[in-house]
């Protein structure tokens, strides 16, 4: 799988500390779907909190949102492997919490004034809801799609860290700089996926 | 092919105004893919021209644009068959014209100081979003994912009407009152993809 910007060491080491709760979870019967619905609805609160402004409190609702978010694709495998409409609601749901963190950096740039975060998270969220759908229609073609140097957990991973440098420096144009960087790194991610598709379908004759 | 709350008179009706025009691109050697490209250039000047608080020259060049982007369909059938690049540039770039009439709604509830235009607009960004992607996925599990009161012509259709009363009337709160009434239809068309493609798999077993 490919992580993007994110080193490996910080994925394997998520993946450590959460295995043993993943392990627990799937001993008290707990279901992958269940984790995974908690997680977005963490992640929304968060999210909310964010676009109101407390970049703190924001910040670590947010990634209790994301290690849920980590933890049911390793429950579901703890658990004997994980249906299909669980891979597709996780999927989904993915894609609102992108929507809710970009959401939240469009309404924070509108209530506090901020014309440029409107304008770049404007692009975040067309870029970041673009990214998964290339990778999907890639996907129908029989193809893989899932290049790039700015998957989810990168870009989300990026955003939690832009809003907790927000929350230290007490200063909100730390998390507008953050957005910017994230919404190059994703738009540039769309290229390279559809730059990968055009590729593979390009010496393809007429369907 | 389903086209929700559009009547099939207005789908056939146009389609039977632009099959000349589409023979007569076909018979000069115009390419569907350069069409399909104007056309979502098209609807991202007229977005921008809307977003600007210009209801009635955004209103046409929309139309302009969104016509063009019906052609392409027609001018690859007549052109021999679209090729799989085409059908995945096509459906690409339809998002990025989704995202683009959204954010204008967006971007003219910032500017002119409407919060609910902005909340509206920013649910109706991801509800619009995650629509197409529904139906991608259920592709990918072998399924159609393409039911719903409000697929994109219909959202599109709607949104072009609200610009235009908003220019005949000089009031933007008949676009605000569109936006809201299609952000509930793409809502629930949402529900419904998810709902059918939850019980296709429901049935199903383990992977």
């Amino acid at each position: 799988m490919n992580h993007g910007v994110v080193p490996a060491v910080v994925v394997d080491g998520t993946r450590s500390i959460l295995a043993p709760l993943a392990r627990l979870l799937a001993r008290l019967g707990v279901h992958a779907n269940a984790v995974t619905v908690v997680g977005v609805i963490v992640t929304l609160a968060g999210a909310v909190v964010v676009a109101g402004g407390q970049p703190l409190a924001g910040g670590l609702v947010l990634l209790a949102g994301t290690l849920a978010d980590a933890l049911d694709g390793q429950l579901a495998r703890a658990s004997g492997g994980g249906t299909r409409f669980g891979a597709f609601l996780d999927s989904t749901l993915d894609r609102v919490a992108d929507g809710a963190l970009a959401g939240a950096a469009i309404w924070l740039g509108h209530s506090t004034a901020h014309a440029t975060l409107v304008a770049s998270s404007l692009a975040l969220f067309l870029a970041s809801s673009l990214v998964p759908y290339v990778r999907a229609k890639a996907e129908t073609l029989g193809l893989r799609g899932d290049v790039g140097i700015a998957p989810r957990e990168a870009r989300v991973a990026l955003y939690i860290i832009g809003v907790l440098i927000w929350a230290a420096l007490a200063d909100q144009r730390a998390f507008e700089v953050t957005v910017a960087v994230i919404t190059l790194l994703t738009s540039y991610t769309l290229v390279e996926r559809v730059r990968d598709v055009a590729r593979a379908l390009k010496n393809e004759g007429k369907r």
